[in-house]
């Protein structure tokens, strides 16, 4: 049995940026993202804090909390493995809320918490997580595939463990589509059951 | 080969609270820490952020990041556990510069990295992970201890694995001594190899 995994880094590439400016989760296609401890200034899920939502059952719904969410990481890989599965021609980043899509890089849904993504300008994004697969999500992603009601469901189970990652910026710079990023994972150990 | 173990929440309590007021990391026992976004007020470790240092290589030396390193956290039957192994009477939590100690956590030291520390009065932190040991607790130890200054060196090999968890208030709020803690562990599963 397989009880620790040393530390290593793998590398990636950013083959996407994505910004939501507007009211919705929705994001656009950008070529650079400006990076602060905030997150990414005018993203709709930026902020040093936020109110705390269904995620957090354990806290009164609304209360503040540090945003460990300021930014969604994604696989096109994996993009690419959900739309087969669900059948569709395609999965867009920005439909979901991804900020960053990254190609290259194994797995993503499965990296561990503090895993550090080291950029080549310099900016660092530190790992909350896994990101669990929404209805919200669900939901755009019917809205853009005509006739395709299930989606909104289907979505949910197909994405899990492909869905990306979530987390907070932890060195401030701009990241630009094209750049290379390193993938600092830690020693893994299980804590016993 | 156990590959997969689910989210779970356990408990613990808190034995013991402490601060770093001075220049030292050295803390000093108190009977409650007010817990804010930067972590505790006055610390030495508080920050929303602080200079990189030899614990992150990949950074120039002083390079600003956000502080996830704001509260230590560390277990007392851990702490017997490298006593013994060390052939010292007790090790207090405060010579190593811890901020808050528990009792009643099995192998605290191993919790994963993003485990949630929510106190009976709300506070909550958020876990980094695992606090490597380093010389300067090992000498701050020697320095208790007359006629030891093998524990220098001796505490960094005693305390691996043991030398408790760092991390970052997610909730702000008041932890006081005798307080419980719940524990949430986060569904766990390795990245492969």
């Amino acid at each position: 049995m397989v009880d620790r995994i040393e530390a290593r880094t793998i590398a990636g590439t950013v083959e996407g940026l994505f910004q939501a400016l507007g009211d919705s989760f929705v994001s656009a296609p950008t070529s650079e993202l400006a990076l602060t401890y905030a997150g990414i200034p005018g993203d709709k899920h930026s902020g040093l804090t936020r109110p705390s939502n269904s995620r957090e059952p354990w806290y009164p719904r609304g209360t503040p909390m540090r945003n460990e969410r300021q930014v969604s990481i994604l696989s096109t890989t994996e993009l690419a493995e959900v739309a087969e599965s669900l059948r569709i021609e395609r999965l867009a980043p920005e439909w979901i809320g991804g900020n960053i899509a990254l190609f290259g890089v194994p797995s993503l849904s499965l990296l561990p918490p503090r895993t550090l993504m080291i950029f080549s300008r310099g900016a660092a994004i530190r790992i909350d997580g896994d990101n669990g697969p929404c209805r919200k999500s669900g939901k755009a992603i019917a809205d853009r595939v005509p006739g395709r009601p299930d989606l909104e469901f289907g979505f949910v189970q197909a994405a899990l463990g492909k869905r990306g990652l979530v987390g907070w910026v932890e060195r401030e710079g701009a990241v630009r589509v094209g750049d290379s990023v390193k993938i600092r994972i830690w020693q893994q150990a299980l804590y016993p059951a």
